[in-house]
């Protein structure tokens, strides 16, 4: 097994599945319901519920300016280290909808405080996350959420099914839900769910992803951990480390196992995850039909590799000639030049799916021969500079995008 | 008169028309024709001619940094701040095309200067500007280009035709060609033309302006007035200010009308036809269906309301929802939010051809019924922190651009 960032995750140490999600891990429950936020009738609110002994959390937010009411009620509440729950709804991203909208997202996590303290589990609202995900700039159905709320603390269920429902609920343009599971060998587990589908504008298609895990760390080293992982992977999937105004990672530790493994351990179980759970929210990008990996060796170090990388990952000329299955190999270079990177102008080489297509900056014989028609595309860019090293998850740019993006408010 | 700048432009001072380019200033002649470059057989070549009595000239080049054997010549000869005339092909951009690309370059000078010579006016290489405009990674048919150079001397005529000529031979998916002048009341001229048709992605869709004048003004004025007027007008065209490998504009004065117009009358005069050839330019855009105009108004200072203009511009969830006519704003809070600019994220105000549709960040009633099904959108973002202003021109993100640049290598 490798990470996209090439890192070797040791397989004799675990195993990864995409059959198990947040319910994975011991003392972890969860559920998805249909509470009537989402016109469909499909299910749009999920709850994640940590049953202890312990409540180490940790999370990273979006860095748009622009934050949803959830983002700033979730930031709040994880200053102390610590989350009981996650509870999540698709169906509207409570963006942009002012002190009201605020205002919904307590209420929701003071409903569910209530609703898991009734069940018999004391709960206290500033132990609750809230994630939020669908179209900005409209209030949420409150009369509809909040009944689903108490619905829901009644649905938990253990196990794997709990899990599966939890990742079906938080789907908006996403096609599959995502999940991931990595079994370490010493007994004990993470687990992940996520969503998000526009991978070639992460600048608004909202990713949530919930991680959870019975090893027994910290707050510090769930953080650790979770930084670790999301600059190497969810950060690095397409982009310009761009974000919508709901982007929402979190990361959940209740020490049930028993076990505390050392930090470079949960690092690699957690980016193990995240690599997984990454690469399926690429392979259903809106309107993929190819997925991209853009590498970029040779630079002057890992963060220009990492800048040029991001540059031809957003080329829409690049992204619409990979659609065509073009080798045009010519628009790398421009894309490439652009980048406000050390570049000698004269020594850039470029190869597709491992075949030369510009060597020294100068087109390789054959080049506009090259069979692109498979729907992977592996994009390495020598530049000839230095030792840095960066790899960027990215799609084409197809009809299927332009289609799906121009339907009215979505 | 406005420009995109919202400078107004004193029309008591003269005439914009577009029934003229090149040409239109006295002294000046130019010919298309097609020396067998393009497949198709269509116009491929083209010549702009100063006939003096003064040689003064200026350049704005692509920043970057991967550049065209064509922009490297043409920045040496501008060193002299002197050019008789600008040669240009359409049918290969060569770029990427190693040390041979520039002996291409310098051979088709030499050429150049060889045929004016024997046509009885005494050039040198050195006073001739290359520009070239096509696919990147191919070297030019020299045995094609070369003859065509000693037929397109005498091709030469004066007056409007020529001018038309050239125009239309440096099309590439132009659908129109582009001309604009500006005659002004004390008896001088400036005309231009330009050619360039990807606006969604500046990145690579090759822009060349060459703009005349029969002004007597010296090389230093050419290149402030020639400088402020990119700035306004081609820089902000879209989007980043990144350009393709060959970007070039050009503009040659001769002093033929022996009128020597202040700075600020040449800078006007200059600016109105760039500005409208930026408009020709944003019309024809690939896959245009809507012609679009971001401004930001109350940003920090100007650099900023640009910076977070050109964001929304680039933004492609934007784009495909203005395809759609969908009154989308959310996606405009959201791509503002990620610009690196001081923003409130509370006090950001929209609106869309005049109608509010987001009122301090919260959605304005109505917001959602706003008609964009017109072709003219004008996006207004009020970000209510400084006095600072600037507007983007752009498109909208459509099938048409799709299809037209997944079409293989064009």
């Amino acid at each position: 097994m490798t990470t996209t960032a090439g890192t070797p995750i040791d397989s004799a140490n675990g195993k990864l599945v995409r059959t198990q999600g947040v319910t994975a891990p011991l003392g972890f429950r969860a559920a998805g319901i249909a509470a009537g936020i989402k016109a469909s009738g499909k299910p749009d609110l999920a709850l994640v519920f940590n049953e202890g002994p312990e409540y180490a959390a940790a999370g990273v937010f979006t860095r748009n300016q622009v934050k949803a009411a959830p983002v700033l009620w979730s930031q709040q509440v994880l200053k102390s280290g610590r989350l009981r729950a996650v509870i999540l709804n698709s169906g509207g991203a409570n963006a942009c909808t002012g002190p009201g909208g605020f205002q919904d997202t307590h209420q929701t996590a003071e409903k569910l405080a209530e609703a898991l303290s009734n069940w018999g589990t004391e709960t206290g609202a500033g132990e609750i996350a809230v994630c939020s995900t669908g179209l900005i700039g409209d209030r949420l159905p409150m009369d509809k959420l909040l009944p689903g709320v108490t619905e829901i603390v009644h649905e938990m269920g253990g196990g794997m099914s709990g899990g599966a429902d939890a990742a079906y609920a938080i789907m908006t343009t996403d096609t599959v839900p995502k999940e991931a599971a990595f079994h370490h060998r010493d007994k004990w587990n993470v687990g992940g769910m996520a969503k998000g589908a526009g991978m070639l504008a992460p600048s608004l298609a909202t990713m949530l992803v919930v991680l959870t895990t019975d090893a027994a760390v910290s707050a510090e080293q769930l953080d650790k951990a979770l930084r670790n992982a999301t600059r190497l992977t969810f950060d690095r999937l397409d982009v310009d480390g761009s974000c919508s105004t709901n982007d929402t990672v979190l990361l959940l530790a209740n020490g049930a196992s028993e076990v505390s493994p050392s930090q470079d351990e949960l690092d690699a179980a957690v980016l193990a995850v995240c690599d997984d759970l990454a690469a399926q929210l690429m392979a259903d990008a809106e309107g993929v039909t190819k997925r991209v990996t853009i590498t970029v060796t040779g630079a002057a170090d890992e963060e220009q590799a990492l800048i040029a990388a991001r540059a031809v990952a957003r080329d829409s000329l690049v992204k619409t000639a990979l659609f065509g299955s073009d080798p045009n190999w010519g628009r790398v270079l421009a894309a490439v030049g652009i980048a406000p990177i050390t570049l000698d102008p004269n020594r850039i080489s470029v190869s597709f799916n491992g075949n030369p297509v510009c060597v020294d900056s100068v087109g390789a014989p054959g080049a506009r021969q090259v069979d692109l028609s498979g729907a992977d595309i592996a994009v390495l860019i020598e530049l000839n500079v230095g030792d840095g090293t960066a790899s960027v998850r990215t799609t084409d740019l197809s009809h299927g995008y332009v289609e799906e993006n121009s339907a009215y408010s979505s």
